[in-house]
């Protein structure tokens, strides 16, 4: 079923004449089907293809829009086991992460459905005219979002389907009308093409144009370059590394028509242990953090990597007791050797700084590829002058740092870099002593959490993924759940348009039946 | 009452030895207040005070804001003659503009304030928590829009007063809760000095911290390269050339951390006259745009600098009407000699260009930088390939382009840069028989006008004033409008937060009263 061939449009092509291999991380040996790069003919194609199927896309119905997105869904649980065994041997992820993914990726599909089934999303704003105030007549202005245009997706390394061919950001896009390229991530593009095909077929079955979607496949970065440099692509969606997507954005705000990059880059979400919830739940939190930590082999964005609290007998039971938990449980795979080596040399290089003392570290013997988690700790005032012990260390990895007091803590974090989530662990109402310390983390994060844990990001409208930079490239928009469609869109005037020559959004009889700011009310009336 | 200082949070101050005078531009003298430049050390000042101030005014309460924003509006309109006679001396504009100016920038700051006293404006969203979901329990999110940080506002040529110093792009930061630094506008310093200390007072009565807000003088490019590059400053807003914004926008992405500017750019503003709307308007239509073109001595940044029609006998009479009305027009005076030499070397470049013919030219003797209106004609094949001609020049003139057919007129729309506004003039229902050529000009533009002038920027929800690049940097925001307040916050999540801590929008109680998503209904009820 797995041809390796990009998808052009409907169009299976491999015309180029270097191919790669998937890798079983767990086997340690390539996956045995060859995956043809795209050419420079095949993307410019691609984008043609988009330009032009943008042309009816932009303004295809929401229902229709709707059936397009329910049918990706349909298609891409209609692949069944294989898709689930795909992705398996592509990760190295076990069979019920994989079905969890599908879920949740099944799940975002069907909301941007409702989504743009419901209508209201478009923000349709009237202000209707008043032809004789003084000194000027009042125009007639209407205003409502519209698509911005072909968008290149980079699928993400750690989630093979909810961040990657049908993953949020290309579900967001299309529910906005936007054409999407995907850039499908080499380890998994077997997965790819597998996903690639389902949104192919959903395309054909209900009617899509055209090059409304394309699967490119790439090993390197020269694709991925050129993808952003084409003048025909409109905006930019990523999921990966701060080097790469920091990469992307720079190209992008270096062309002739600077483009929109939203990349949702490293973070090491930072937890903040109040003295009385170490006090009275430390050995608690610490068996919950243990599991936080290693969970997805701690390949998770959202993951626990730095843990703040002032010295005290409490914080060293805490920490002894998140060592023990920690090596109690099982190493697992990492999603690549690439990963794995990564894991270890950034472990390596933490352990190097002066000052860092490794608490835990799995030292037995592990399968191939699967990753030796580690706890370490280190002073807050060392931390304060490290900024290499900032960085992110992928994989089940977390950093404990040990403050004098609580003014040094909240000077580390008003230092820290942007990140997508902060975490406070507060016993009874000792959180309201700490409001400085609060709004601290506050201004430095995306979404802020009260006695739980970062990893596990919920797809609702209230959730925002994403967070002062290096967490992403732009905090005004959020990666995950249904308001992420703002990042591909814009908002458009008509000033004094004939009703008939509207869109249905704003036309006087509402036909729609939507939500509209109706000269400053919000309503779902006629006019 | 001028002291040619800087406001470095509530505090006058020059520091510097560098000075500099506005200008009249009528009687071709500098005005003889000297101003003062700021020095690196006010500059950093100025952001470490707003820095500061951000920590308490991000969550000052909408009406306390409201209270401020309505403050500054009655201290602009009580500098009453003073600020309508320096405004006058610094731009060389009329009495009727400037106090028609000055209400535009009262009525944008009371919008903000009711805005904010309504305060639904934060989008506040919450879902409930599910504790017995499965296979895992749904947290409780809730979600708001917060203030990014420091914003510099580099204040307007063209609009002293609403699109500088305590303009749109001031409003709205300080709506949002956003301490502003306003980079004062060199060409009206006086002007500019009189409303920040109105601001000033505003901020000292209403009890704002000290650096909500500063004022800071330059003649230059380094004072404004050193604000976009300042650690403390989160966001840009700036109104002028391509040439200035493109700079800002270069700067703030080579950042350690890239920060969003929002430039609103240059703009031709094309207009599409339909066969039938010159066959049988012509006459009008010309009579109405010599007034559109001329109006502001053209310096509009939706000035129609650009009329497309497909040859006819009709198009030729409009050109001859539009000529002769356009030449009966009282030349009036431009902001600045500056403005005025670039007028007429622009006027000079098009005219260099090849197949471009002047059918207008205003050729009487005028008084001193008063601006010669002209239009010109030029083929469509020749505007095609001519990007130079597509070039915005910044004054009374504009370019007729004469196309072979329909064709031809939708090739140069879809190839023309980004917009702030495109317009379509049409007689009966002609419009509804061009979809593609509406189409084509609506994916270019940000506003689209039915039978209008482009001129005249309605201050309501609806209207956008943004667009493609380079009429803006980032399509996705307006610079008019309350909706303008976007381009300042993010949106922020909470995770279990408990009920007491959380802000008043987010409450269980919905103590403002604001309207909120509530699992996904829109409401204004307790939970």
């Amino acid at each position: 079923m797995i041809t390796g061939k990009n998808y052009i449009g409907n169009t299976k092509s491999a015309k180029g004449n270097r191919t790669y291999q998937t890798f079983n991380p767990k086997l340690n040996l390539e996956n045995e089907q060859l995956f043809t790069e795209a050419t420079n003919l095949e993307i410019d194609e691609a984008v043609a293809l988009a330009s032009e199927a943008f042309k009816s896309f932009r303004t295809t119905p929401g229902l229709k829009k709707a059936a397009f997105l329910n049918a990706i869904a349909d298609e891409i649980l209609a692949l069944d086991d294989t898709l689930i065994t795909q992705y398996c041997t592509e990760t190295g992820l076990p069979v019920g992460r994989a079905i969890g993914e599908r879920g949740r990726t099944v799940g975002q599909l069907r909301a941007f459905a409702e989504l743009v089934t419901e209508g209201s999303w478009v923000e349709a704003s009237i202000d209707t005219a008043i032809p004789n105030r003084k000194p000027l007549p009042k125009s007639d202005i209407r205003k409502m979002l519209i698509p911005l245009g072909p968008v290149v997706v980079f699928g993400a390394s750690n989630f093979p389907l909810a961040y990657s061919t049908a993953g949020g950001d290309t579900a967001a896009a299309l529910a906005a009308g936007c054409p999407v390229i995907v850039k499908s991530h080499p380890m998994h593009a077997g997965t790819g093409e597998l996903v690639a095909a389902a949104v192919v077929k959903a395309a054909e079955k209900t009617g899509m144009p055209n090059g409304v979607f394309s699967n490119i496949n790439s090993s390197g970065i020269d694709i991925g370059k050129r993808l952003v440099q084409h003048p025909g692509v409109k905006a930019v969606g990523f999921t990966g590394s701060i080097r790469g997507g920091r990469a992307l954005y720079d190209l992008a705000a270096q062309r002739e028509e600077p483009i929109p990059v939203f990349a949702e880059m490293g973070s090491v979400n930072p937890v903040i242990l109040l003295p009385k919830a170490l006090e009275n739940k430390g050995t608690d939190w610490a068996k919950i953090y243990a599991g936080s930590i290693t969970v997805g082999t701690g390949q998770f964005c959202t993951n626990p990597g730095l843990l703040l609290g002032v010295k005290s007998k409490a914080l060293d039971n805490f920490v002894k007791t998140l060592s023990t938990e920690i090596l109690k449980l099982e190493p697992t795979c990492m999603l690549h050797p690439y990963i794995h080596n990564s894991f270890e040399s950034n472990k390596q290089r933490a352990t190097n700084q002066r000052g860092l003392e490794v608490v835990a570290k799995y030292d037995s013997e592990v399968a191939i590829n699967h990753a030796r988690q580690m706890v370490a700790t280190v002073d807050g005032s060392i931390f304060l002058d490290n900024n290499t012990l900032h960085q992110e260390v992928f994989g089940p990895y977390s950093l404990v740092v040990q403050c004098e007091n609580m003014e040094e803590l909240i000077a580390i974090v008003s230092k820290l870099e942007g990140q997508l989530t902060g975490t406070v662990l507060s016993e009874g109402n000792e959180a309201a002593n700490f409001t400085k310390l609060i709004s601290t983390l506050q201004n430095r994060v995306g979404r802020i959490i009260y006695n739980g844990v970062p990893t596990g990001v919920e797809v609702c409208p209230s959730m925002v993924h994403g967070g002062p930079y290096p967490s992403s490239t732009d905090s005004r928009f959020t990666a995950v759940g249904v308001n992420s469609i703002k990042r591909w869109v814009r908002p458009f005037s008509y000033q004094d348009w004939p009703n008939e020559l509207l869109p249905e959004a704003l036309k006087n009889e509402n036909p729609l039946g939507i939500s509209r700011l109706v000269n400053n009310k919000q309503s779902k009336a006629k006019i």
